[in-house]
């Protein structure tokens, strides 16, 4: 098949990444604009604009399929309307698409962070075997998007994969939005990083503190992993129960939507291969036993450029 | 458009039980027999064919869609194969679809009880203005189907929406299955009985057992819900505790698939409207926010016609 064309827009809080993308997933062209969040929609509008303008020059009158855009906030599909975008200054409701679409002449896609990587490693990543399974980013919250039949599964209002807010226990911690147990109440960033401080008052022996430059306040997840892995025992007990907790809500995911293989991006993900292994575990001890052989749990393959590939991604 | 037919069978442990439909859901013609499951799977097949047959006569020549059957145990799909039914003496491995199919040169559909009983909602009842809803057969277990899009969503091999085996609690009981926690362990009927026995040990006072006949071997969850109907605090208690098990299991799915809808059916969804206030309160506390004023919780309207109608559904 010929190669074809597409556009892949990042757009970030702090800058705009644009990529002239073609169906191997190969960058042919990048722009990266600061996306003058501070100042006002218009402005990131024109940003956005601008960098479309940049790589779209690169294409040298080749044709391009579309546009592809991932962007923050919540993001109603059909449509491609971006609603009260966190960290942009007063964005409430954008027809982004449409914009976009009535500039360039071109279709335009827009979805969230989390679906646009799932598409991106879909297309290029770790899923590009697997037609069907859950993508997870782990980072200060979790996030996710579901792939189905190899595309991306936005649900009827657009809201689709929001597995973060599963609880796993009724009875549990309560979470920012109101609920008990959500998964991300747990093991998301901020969580961890604070319950290890809590914890070390009582192992001072521990090294996590070591690896965080002995500034308690400055622990992150990444700090634990290679803790645990130099042996530190309250490191390695606090991911290993963080990824059994993930994997009790995998477990709910993959018995609803009878799916097998999850993959998992973020900044929490490059933890250590033993806490897959217990994500692995646990997730197979929580879904149905049809279902536990073919249990897989793998890290997601691209980095800082999932957001730009995928949204290029929605498109090729 | 004009009239379609088709042929729905329920496929039960004692009963086959098999009708001639037409696409508004009216019975034309129906054959009960026995299932004969006590002997072998080619005594059974035998009665699900002469039932067929039976029906098939009343057609009059008029041609037939096709043949829908809801069947018990495991169903391979595609495929439409019966694996290890239980109730069917040395029934393992049944290519059921492929031998109805030969039999009578119609496209065949087999699907499991739930399934089934969602596509019966979908067509003929609760389910028929909502192109996305969570079926839930709560009963002895708890069992579900997804209707997506208007179509029952199988998954990859055929095992989507076993949702009874979804964890509410990481730390909570243990569900014959292996898994903790599991929603079926804390609302299915047997444990609710169960549970129901214990409590009145410390409630002497309580009316459940008059409704009961008395015997505490025989407290259904009717009983609980009829001693709650006339003030009893500990039936209210236990089933609205339920309800909000089942909520918090509904919440983990809808915020997967982003739906609003969910329908329940099953022996013990005939519990009052307060267990179903109990659902939707708890499904609405554990949905993201943007989901909340959608949620609905209706009931079942398709009672012991539902495996049969539902069958006829997958190919109308």
């Amino acid at each position: 098949m010929a190669q074809q064309l597409a556009i892949g827009v990042d757009l970030g809080g702090t800058t705009v990444k644009t990529g002239l993308i073609n169906s191997d997933g190969k960058v042919l062209a990048l722009s990266k604009l600061p996306t003058r969040a501070d100042e006002n929609p218009e402005a990131v509008i024109e940003q956005i604009k601008k960098s479309i303008s940049e790589v779209l020059m690169h294409a040298k009158g080749a044709p391009v399929a579309g546009i592809g855009i991932g962007a923050p906030g919540l993001i109603e599909n059909p449509g491609g309307i971006v609603r009260s975008a966190p960290n942009i200054k007063n964005w409430d409701v954008v027809p982004l698409a449409d914009i976009i679409s009535k500039e360039f002449k071109l279709r335009v896609e827009v979805d969230n962070d989390a679906n646009v990587a799932a598409v991106a490693e879909a297309k290029f990543g770790a899923g590009k075997e697997h037609p069907n399974f859950l993508f997870i980013i782990w980072g200060t919250g979790v996030g996710g998007g579901i792939i189905m039949d190899n595309h991306i599964y936005r649900g009827p209002s657009g809201g689709a994969g929001e597995v973060g807010h599963i609880s796993v226990n009724y009875e549990g911690l309560m979470c920012n939005c109101g609920t008990r147990g959500c998964v991300e109440a747990y093991v998301g960033q901020k969580y961890l990083s604070k319950r290890t401080i809590e914890k070390l008052k009582t192992a001072p022996n521990s090294k996590i503190l070591q690896f965080a430059g002995g500034d308690e306040s400055k622990i992150e997840p990444m700090h634990l992993s290679k803790a645990a892995e130099a042996g530190d025992q309250l490191a390695k007990d606090i991911l290993v129960e963080a990824g059994t907790l993930l994997g009790v809500m995998i477990g709910a995911v993959m018995n609803t939507l009878d799916f097998r293989v999850t993959v998992i991006g973020g900044g929490v993900s490059a933890v250590g291969d033993f806490v897959y292994d217990a994500i692995r575990q646990s997730a197979m001890r929580n879904v149905q036993k049809p279902l536990r052989d073919g249990i897989k749990i793998l890290r997601a393959k691209l980095g800082n450029d999932a957001g730009m590939l995928g949204a290029a991604g929605m498109i090729l």
